[in-house]
């Protein structure tokens, strides 16, 4: 089996964890029970790219008992833990695997990747043979941001030119990366990427950024196969972005700064369900909070929730504790952290490290960058004012903390479970597309969620059924209800 | 000029509450400052049926002064605020009425209106007449629940059928009071609606049922003209159903009841916008709250949010306070009210009166009603113990308080507004069918009551903009966004 | 029997209203159980001088179902719940009275008295007379804020001198009625206040500003008898003033404006225990809410709470609620006043009308005073600019909404009988002084509140009780605690 | 210089931390500011026991600057922050110091002691030697917990009586280290803590436990000398134990177990200081909350907060975490163990590891104690049943976390400040006994943390000043008020 991660050592601690994980994740663990005789996605070779985290252990382990084969990379360079790595590689107790005889998934993945490291890794996952050993390819992705659908997509785009760009092509480094390992590949295989695709029966995409790319190529025609747009499953989009972050902000903040968020005055930029999560997190610490928007109803609603909306440039100089939540980027600039107060602490937890400039700051004139410790760093500005920030800018909840917990991510990954079930074993309903999964696969994974927490739902009556003209057993609502 | 109301001599005082009511409905002010020269409603005559209270009052003046001739009557027997009747029948310091000269709008409403009153006040709003004095009715409809839309749409039928079903036809006693009025009319003018109806460019509908019932009609093909469903926008559906009854409710339970909400506990049925907003209110008084739900999502959400999920089953005989938010119907029943304790207060805020069995519990034999003030009934049982029913099952918030607060029907009304005016004047663009306002209005809604709260709203920049890939002015989010 | 009301045919609804809250009121229900039948009260004439509502009806019931002899005066102009009046003076149900032969208690109470009339009445419920009609005055009395006491103490001061100051010795408006009341006994009788707080064993005073008053005679030495603080109790200042002010606050604002709480700005002035609970409860209504305080720890705990803590000059011209809880004067003045906003909306549940300063309002040069209803006025400024004012700067909970609800009442109360019952029965315990009610009663209190809220409380073993070296059955705290 | 710590190297890192908690403690940085001139403690030597962590480090960097000679150990055997410990022994870069060459305080203290090794080190921080090396002993103590205090105590009684008790008189582990340390010191030097006793001008003790001890030496007559209880200053109870707890619960129960809070039911036993603020942090993050009591003014206090409230017994069976505040000893017992559901965790946040019952959970018959990682146990029963037990029933803030954040000790370590000042400045004011700090020093405490929030103070004038009867300055409140 190949595998590349950390140390496998680590996996008994590992095991301990993911056993612990299963838990508090009743509707992967009740696709276990419901499929995994039926094994609905035997066949399926599933190439995977997300936060390789305990969570997605379960998450492959739940696939695999599902029939499928599943190679797997992160999606981000510092988010791996690395003993969630070492325990799937090694596998299941009943895989009678053992770390001197792994008999796990193979993952490529460890906490610190360079870049250049990380694209080697994510064009792994795509390496499956057959029995002979010759190369298949998967016939399945399960993507977070889009990064192994970029990949197969731009690899078909550069066979079909014959060539690849050269690295001088581009400014950006990391996309230089991906160039190098598509002209390596062209060079080994002309129809590597090609043949690839027409294997591919389709793509889950678990984020906003990822499902925005894929509805792109699907508008200028460039996607290959059927997507399913996972993150707005209304058990992705208002649990794990709201009641995920919920959690996972100040579990980063304190673990990052030990700095009591009690009394503070936090500044939150962007108020949809990741602003809304964050916001409650801080308050719940007893947080002053004051929210920066665009979007008048957002605005709107942030008031109503009593929170003061302002522009940032209007308390930047009085605020303690600064987070994004956009999926925009340049939200912090340069100006923003000359006029900062002394130990203020930026982060974010929106999606990419655009979103705070972090370039712009390094460049400050005079200005020094200190680690206190990993993923925590204090700028010192020439005349000795520091800014703490976390994680680089990248998400701080994966960085300095362990980002969402088991619960709420039991509730995307079921969706990406159905969702992979749903493409790949209905093939002929899904023509080349992007979708959202029906309603009632939304409804199900909630309900799967209930008891854990001690929930009683009312069932309706035939004739309160009939009154809402709703079937007793749901879809309840309708597509374009709000939630 | 024709009116019916209670008492204009209400109109000094109600004069000034229009007037206070004004300064929080900065939406429909600015409608007027935008439009009060172009008038795009000239022209319009508008037959109007929504609770005539002063927040409507301020709505009914605002369409007056973008040049529309109005007529208006009340959807509730109930729910009239006779001040404001008076006052918008004498009309605003500017229309010269007085109460010896009322120059206003015809107002047909007055706080207990019999069944039988209701609808003969409601026939009225469509006596527009030429200034010949010939009838010419109306050419735009603004319905809540849609009870003059459903009147027109039956006259319509009877008279193509040229007959109304006699009134022994139907239990309803509702129901036998409109064909009783249809009757009238046919044997008066057997074209009458017939004619109106022709006349009519469209309705601008405020509630879920009433666009339920036009969805309906659309999709069976009765529907005569188009329709704007405001009850979707979110600046209706997000801001007047939550936050307005967060305000609301406890406001109806306190001037009913006077019991102390703290350290109770609540149980509310549903866990909609209505039922969030209910629940918010209960917990900011210190109650324990417990929610019923029959939609895993929505379950699901009450618990993250922290609220114990049960059925009324569970907790009927243990708490003090049950109020209904779910649009469903026979919610609460006889079997529940029988376990309830001795003063268990009960009330809906939801829609209908049939949400709680008002029907059932008047039938438990021994059972004694007995009034402690109006709109607040003690329920003996034959054992002493006593149920408080709020409203007669009805609305408390307008049957016990005052309705929602202007502020945030300035929202649904500013809606209102803007779908009048893109019926009327736009109507090429509106063949039959039921339209949610395109989300650039909705956004522009929510934009107008920035101000009055102090909200800086942040503005893109042209990169930002182009990174996300929307207007810098909006619409910023996707049809399907959830807020 | 003597008594005066606003009008005995009230007495009905008022004694519904008693029966609803005799329920909400177990501390006083438990007493009648406890005592009914031992009566320790017997033999006691209780001058009472407290808000004459619903409340202090289930009070004054209690007294005398425990063998008091009671009279009745309100002490403030504004609070009084007429039908609470009458009903109290009809008397319940096992007194055999009726409208026309009244059964109950003396009241002297009605809603809007003038100063005079106020003074005349407080004077009459010294007037307890023998079985032959002669006057023997009271020998307990229950004072709120200390007029009675004060009356009877100035009563005895002017017998001494042998002449009361005249009228125009004082420019304080009530004090003259005092003089003239004074003037008018010490013409009739120069003995009576004399002879009757010779008979006096004590009084219980039930507030803030009335127990600062008999520490200050204390220590000056002119107490003529024991006092017991009830103010102090924790089941008093911790759940009254704090509760208490959560419930009626917005309860108050909400029937005299009607306006949208949630996203507004409201200052309140003060963070002690009246201050937290309004807080409290305009935050749970969704206004963002900013504290000021003088006190550092006061002000340390408001932001560890997550306010703001501004002077009350830096936000005058941007807040739209204004609130004073501190019982101090001039909290809100003319400058600020003049700074406030179109439509800012001020009142006070502190304790005096002076914490705003209202002459200084009205002194203001063009300033109008028009009513929009009882107890809310618009001062109309010279530009138009209008500042709503509620309850003329008194209680607002009171003049605008009912006060107190029963169950935190019950609380308060409960300490009053216990007080009454403490003073009267162990005479010999209390010389002249100020005492606060033992811990153990104190711990009483809260513990007959419990079953009401369905509370299980736990139990010590006697290891633990020896653990902790407190009594199984408490006290459990020392006298300094602070909840 | 002598010392103990775990690795010097870990100066650096902690030096850093160091700075930056400076910055988080206004309080203790303005006694800087104020006294590091006059030196008010010049001649003192303290001998200090409390948890070794950077903010104690900031604490005993306090002392110094304020002119003290300082040795110092842990007060726990696992709470020692060993970066912490490192750079209070290298110094300040004002000292000079370096890993090479420490000039800082003498620390004896590292993570993970043995019984053994903490009494040893205790015993330690009195070896305060004069320039010649001969030993004096500190002349001042600052405990937490009152061990430092009992060991003195002890030394001195068992000196008095010539001997010390074996080692098998008790059976209490950690009391049989007590007495062999003491036999060894009663061998060397049979006056030692004689000599040491008569030089103590007092101590100033942290925490109710050890405030306890103080109050019932004093009781018995064996107090030795005089004792400030800074645990009940205003700015520490209401500051530490309930701020300070909603900070670090979440933080101890992330850190442990990563399990999402939100949507789970807690169980906070005790609803004192430190329940308010563990029942906050809870409820912050969406969990559940259920309280148990056992002084019924602490549970309605609860009720009326909103809480459930409950015995352990009625809940243990669907509750996931329980969590223990109350200072008392077996609250959660073998009993609760058995019933608790999978999974279920288990956490002591209050004082005494005994809170929760580990050695009889221990005894369960089968029971494996598994460690997931340092300071997290799975407890597996027969049946598979695993129980979470956090810092093996010690405090989880400080086991699994970091303890209270910089800010909040600051107001505690300033109050320790201003009591070793007061002790060792005014030692005639000061007879033996036990004292809590005037309220002007309570109150002054803080207001230096103020202006690190942005808290504008309100300024009485003189004539509210007066009105109240309170100098303008402070201090503002009865010695009785409860805040």
């Amino acid at each position: 089996m190949d595998y590349k991660v950390a140390d496998l050592s680590l996996a008994d601690y590992g095991r301990k964890e993911l056993s612990l994980a299963e838990h508090e994740m009743p509707g992967l663990m009740e696709m276990r029970a419901r499929y995994g005789d039926s094994k609905p996605l035997a066949g399926a070779r599933i190439a995977g790219s997300l936060h390789m985290t305990i969570q997605t252990g379960v998450l492959i382990e739940t696939l695999v008992a599902l029939g499928a084969d599943v190679r797997w990379a992160t999606c981000n360079i510092f988010s791996t833990q690395d003993h969630a790595a070492a325990a799937v590689v090694v596998g299941p107790p009943s895989s009678g695997g053992s770390v001197d005889n792994p008999q796990g998934t193979p993952v490529f993945a460890w906490k610190g990747e360079t870049l250049g490291e990380y694209w080697d890794e994510a064009e792994k996952v795509f390496d499956f043979k057959d029995e002979a050993g010759n190369l298949i390819g998967p016939n399945m992705l399960l993507d977070d941001g889009g990064d192994i659908t970029m990949l197969l997509h731009k690899g078909v785009e550069f066979e079909k030119a014959g060539a690849v760009p050269g690295q001088d092509s581009t400014d950006n480094e990391e996309y230089k990366e991906v160039l190098r390992v598509l002209a390596r590949s062209l060079e080994n295989n002309p129809t590597h990427w090609t043949n690839i695709a027409n294997s591919i029966l389709g793509v889950t995409e678990e984020t906003t950024t990822g499902v925005l790319r894929l509805y792109d190529r699907f508008k200028e025609g460039s996607l290959l196969f059927p997507a399913i747009n996972v993150n707005d499953s209304v058990t992705k989009s208002k649990f794990d972005n709201k009641y995920g972050c919920r959690h996972s902000l100040i579990d980063g903040i304190n673990r990052g700064t030990d700095v009591m968020i009690g009394g503070k005055v936090a500044v939150v930029c962007g108020y949809g369900d990741v602003g809304k999560g964050s916001a409650e997190s801080l308050r719940g610490q007893g947080a002053r909070v004051i929210i920066t928007e665009i979007d008048p109803i957002c605005a709107l609603q942030a008031a109503m929730d009593g929170y003061e909306v302002k522009r940032l440039e209007s308390v930047v100089e009085t605020a303690d504790i600064f987070i994004t939540t956009t999926g925009n980027f340049n939200i912090i600039g340069v100006e923003h952290f000359k006029k900062m107060k002394h130990q203020a602490i930026v982060g974010n937890i929106g999606h990419f490290d655009n979103e705070i400039d972090m370039a712009g700051l390094a460049k400050i004139p005079g200005i020094v960058k200190d680690e206190i410790k990993p993923q925590v760093h204090q700028w010192i500005f020439e005349d000795g004012k520091k800014i703490i920030v976390l994680s680089e800018g990248r998400l701080l909840n994966l960085g300095n903390a362990t980002g969402h917990p088991s619960f709420v991510m039991s509730n995307s990954f079921t969706n990406q479970v159905l969702a992979q079930v749903e493409l790949y074993t209905k093939t002929d309903e899904y023509p080349v597309g992007v979708y959202v999964l029906p309603k009632h696969l939304d409804e199900e994974v909630a309900r799967l969620h209930l008891d854990a927490l001690g929930v009683e739902l009312t069932e309706l009556t035939q004739e309160q059924a009939d009154y809402l003209g709703v079937p007793v057993e749901g879809p309840y609502k309708s597509d374009h209800y709000r939630y």
